[in-house]
Parts: C-alpha cells; structure tokens; sequence
C-alpha cells in the first residue's frame, strides 16, 4: 500500500570527521522517501526552489516514488549546514535557511488520496496538522518531530500527536516530550498525548518499541557495530522509511510484524550512515537490505 | 565447575533518586559471588575488618558460596560512599576508605586450587595478576576493571590483560582503554592487548560481546527497560557473575553458551537495580531468572 510523506527536500552541508560534504540532496522527506522506496510506493510532498534541478530529480527517478508532489516556486530550496566533529549522535547546527519551506503550503495531488499510510516528517507541526486532516481516511499515520518544536510549538504538536497510531523521535526528545529522565516513564507519557505506538531511537544503542495498550510487548532491535559512521545525517528519517515502508508492504499487520519492521528500521539506518548524504541508499540493492536483516537476527538471536 | 573469585567485599553507603541506605554490604566479590551462586558454586577471596560479623556473613550463607578465603583482619573493612542523583548510570564518589584492603595480599586456600574458573574482580591490577600466577591450571579466566586503574595504573593492568581470557568492561571504559572514541575500534584495540572476547557493558543500553578471532560473531544482549532503577552499585557485577556463573554451569563451552551467558548476564544486572545493595539478588529464586530470561527473549526475538 502506498505511503504519503510530507517533509522537507532540502540541500544540506555537512562536515563529520569523515570529511565534509557540499550542498548534497537530503530533508527528512527524501531520506525516508528513499529508505521506504525498497518496500513500497512512496509519494511526496514538499516544496522546492530554482536550484533543484534535473540532478536532485534523478535521486527519486526509477524508484518507486511519486515526485508529483514536490512543488517547484521561485527562490531558493530549504538549505541547512551542520557538523558532528564532537558527538557523532548529535548535530551541531551552523545554518538553516527556511528559503522557500517559509510560505510552504502542503497541496496534496488528488493521485495521493487513496494512500492509506501516511508519514508526517519532521516540519512545523501545524503543516503536519493540515496534512493529517487533509487525508482523514488513511489507515496508519506516524510521524516524527524534534526538540525545537517540542520545547517551542508545543501546543501545535499537542494536536499532532493526537492524531497519530505511531511517533518516533529519539531518547533526548522523548526524556523532555515526556517530561521524565526515566526512559519507561517518559515512553508512557508521551503515549499518554496519542500515539498508540512509540519508536525511541537511541542511535548506536538501537531502538525500542513501546505499545500503549501492551506494555509487555516492548521489543528492541539492535544497531549494527560499526567501524565508522560516515555520516548520520538522515539516519532517522532512512529507519523511519525501512520502519514505516515495511509495515505499508504488509497485508495483514500483525505483533510480528511491527518487530519485522524494528529490524527493517534499524538495518535501513545503519545503511543510509556508511556514506555521505542519500548516497549508501541510493546504490543499496533489495539483497543488501535482506543480507542485513539476517545479520542483525544473528547479532540478537540465541539461534 | 567452581569460580574462584578475589576482589572487594566492602560496606557501600549509597544515595540514589530513590532514597539512602548506610553501610549496606556490598563490593565486587559479594555482587559477583551472590549472582554466581545462582548457576554454580563460587568460592570467594577477600579481606574483611572487624565490622564484618555474623550479619554480613550471613548474606553468603545458606548458598554455594565458600568463603573460606574471606580473611578477617584487625581494623575496618572497606567503605565506600557514592550517590547517582544526577545520573543513574554514573557514581560520584564522596568517599573511599580502603581500610583492611590497603595491606590485602591475596592468599589462595588449598580448596580452592582445583577451580577451573577464576574471576579477577575490579580490584588493584597488582593483586589480580598474584592471583591469576598463583592459580595457573584454570580454564577460563575472566576479569573487571575501571577507569582509575586505566589511566593511572596502565602497565600493571596490561599485565593481567595478557593473562585474561575475557574481560568485562563498560562503554567508557572500553574508550579509553582502546583509544578510540568508537566502540567497534575500540573493542578490537583492547582484544589486541589479551582477552579473546570482551564484554562491553552499556547501561540502560545492554552489552555487547565482541570476539578476537571471529568478528562476525559479535552479540547483544538488552537491558530490561525499568521504570525505577533503586540503585546501580553492583549491576555490572551482578551482570559478570550470571555471565560467567552460567558459563561455569555448562560442560562444554560452545558460541550458544557465550550468547545464553550474555542473557544470564543482562537478567541477573537488572534485578540487581530493583533494590538497594544485595537485597534483590538475596531474595531472588531460579524460577524468576528464567522467568526473565524468557522476557528478554521476547524483547529480542522476531518470533
């Protein structure tokens, strides 16, 4: 079944202490695009500037993604530039120029409407709001969100999280979302706000799963050890596209097929870390992605 | 097959978000031993003072402990006094009185000599090389440490690493020791320096198992998510002794006992968190370890 992402396409430089990147193509909606692509059909919407070329295109061309979406406007496209020279799990911000994602007014193509998986990116969460109530009939949202809006927008969120089955955001956002140092304690409170289901990321640590109404149900997946992480630039976004894209290519969703999609989550995030940018995802082939799959059933498994 | 184990039994006076508690016993052999007792038996070499009486004898009695080799001196024994109010995965020491443990040399009882597994808990590197030399026929050895003897200590510690099978260690630890910030690089550079495989432990996070000559074979165990965590001292003590107890337990040493090893290890650390000093642990039966150890299957396992 088809999802339908709303977020940012954006250009991003980036400097790690693999090296530094220029002005590659990221947004959180591209990088979950991509990542969900492998799974299903994927349809965006955001909003683009003049220097989103024929180039930038060519990153969702021969996929299984619908660009129709992806408004073009006069001005400059969404550009931010950060680094992670001291802590690999945490981006130090340098720039962020909203340019065109300022006046963005999400339209959603009439091709889109019969999605039935909707996927609210990280943006200002009265577009997430609009968006939601714009596609009253999907069957599953989810959504993501970070500390900016949570400390500053907190009321928009409120109405956010309302209306979502699924949230994931990261251990940092859910201890101040939830109001609690406590991990558990936090995961119930934000659960408390509407998300029946939430996803906690703790980057090199995995991720977990907590369910509302089955709190014995917690389940964790693991990350993969790695050598080096090149970039963690999108590396949320690429496990909420393998999370979220797995569960829109299930028939019937079942307990096990959310721990399917943990793992699917978690092999897709430590793909879109190996390089700069959309670059590890864009060259990924399906047999990678299984290959990984059982690498990470062997790292956690008693066998 | 028996554990002989040497290192600290000690009064710990502990502040946590949960409340205090003065001078309850603990130390890393008391930890090790108790959570060791639970799969094989374990004979236990420290040094005691005279504040040391029937009381806290009476937390080894009555399981397969030997303490026989639980010297008791004139003077105090070890106290140690920390809190975990800002952060429950790291203490801040307020107080350390090394008492009877100043003058220790480590004398091995004629019992214990047929062990044929040994545990080098976190005590002065010095003393844990005499006791490794002194018993040179054991199969397996494995062993702790911490910062201090890292970096002050350096050359006596790689000493006992040459002589270690497996070492326990967390992710700080592992850091500096390996030198380097990543946890993969790091692993590796400290398995140059003896240990076969390494445990790294990870707190809230669960551990990893890294192996010298097979790095595909890499394996993680999860914490048990907890809503209160009473207090830490002990956890990764409790963690070694479900670890290698179990493994003493087995006949045969195969990769599926180290993977069930880092199970026991993780159940045993979170029932020591529930409550103050050794209070869980003591009251704890098999029936609710392998209770346990089915749930962190079920966090774990796809199904």
């Amino acid at each position: 079944m088809a999802i339908t992402v709303v977020g940012s396409v954006a250009f991003d430089s980036i400097e790690t202490p693999s090296g530094r990147q220029e002005r590659c193509l990221g947004g959180a909606a591209t990088h979950f695009a991509l990542a969900a692509s492998f799974f299903t059909e994927v349809r965006v919407i955001a909003v683009v500037g003049e220097d989103f070329g024929p180039e930038q295109q060519s990153v969702f061309d021969g996929r299984s993604i619908d660009t129709t979406g992806i408004e073009h406007v006069a001005g400059k496209s969404f550009f931010w530039e950060g680094s992670y020279l001291e802590n690999l799990n945490e981006a130090k911000t340098h720039n962020t120029e909203l340019n065109v994602f300022a006046t963005f007014e999400p339209k959603i193509p009439e091709a889109y409407r019969d999605s039935e998986f909707l996927f609210l990116a990280n943006i200002d969460p009265v577009l997430q709001r609009r968006v939601r109530e714009a596609m009253p009939d999907v069957k599953l949202v989810a959504g993501d969100t970070m500390n900016y809006w949570i400390n500053d927008h907190r009321a928009a969120l409120l109405e956010v999280l309302k209306g979502l089955d699924i949230l994931l955001i990261n251990d940092t956002e859910a201890r101040v979302l939830g109001g609690d140092k406590n991990l558990v304690k936090a995961a119930r409170a934000v659960m408390a706000l509407g998300p029946k289901l939430l996803v906690i990321k703790h980057g090199e640590y995995g991720a977990t799963l907590f369910q509302r109404d089955a709190p014995s149900s917690t389940f964790k997946a693991p990350a993969l050890p790695l050598e080096e992480v090149v970039d963690p630039t999108g590396a949320g976004d690429s496990f909420a596209g393998g999370f979220f894209g797995y569960l829109a290519s299930q028939k019937e969703l079942t307990p096990a097929s959310y721990r399917h999609a943990m793992f699917y989550g978690s092999v897709m995030g430590s793909f879109a870390v190996e390089r700069f940018g959309t670059e590890r995802i864009r060259a990924l082939t399906r047999q990678e992605i299984d290959d990984r799959f059982e690498l990470f059933r062997a790292l956690t498994h008693l066998g």
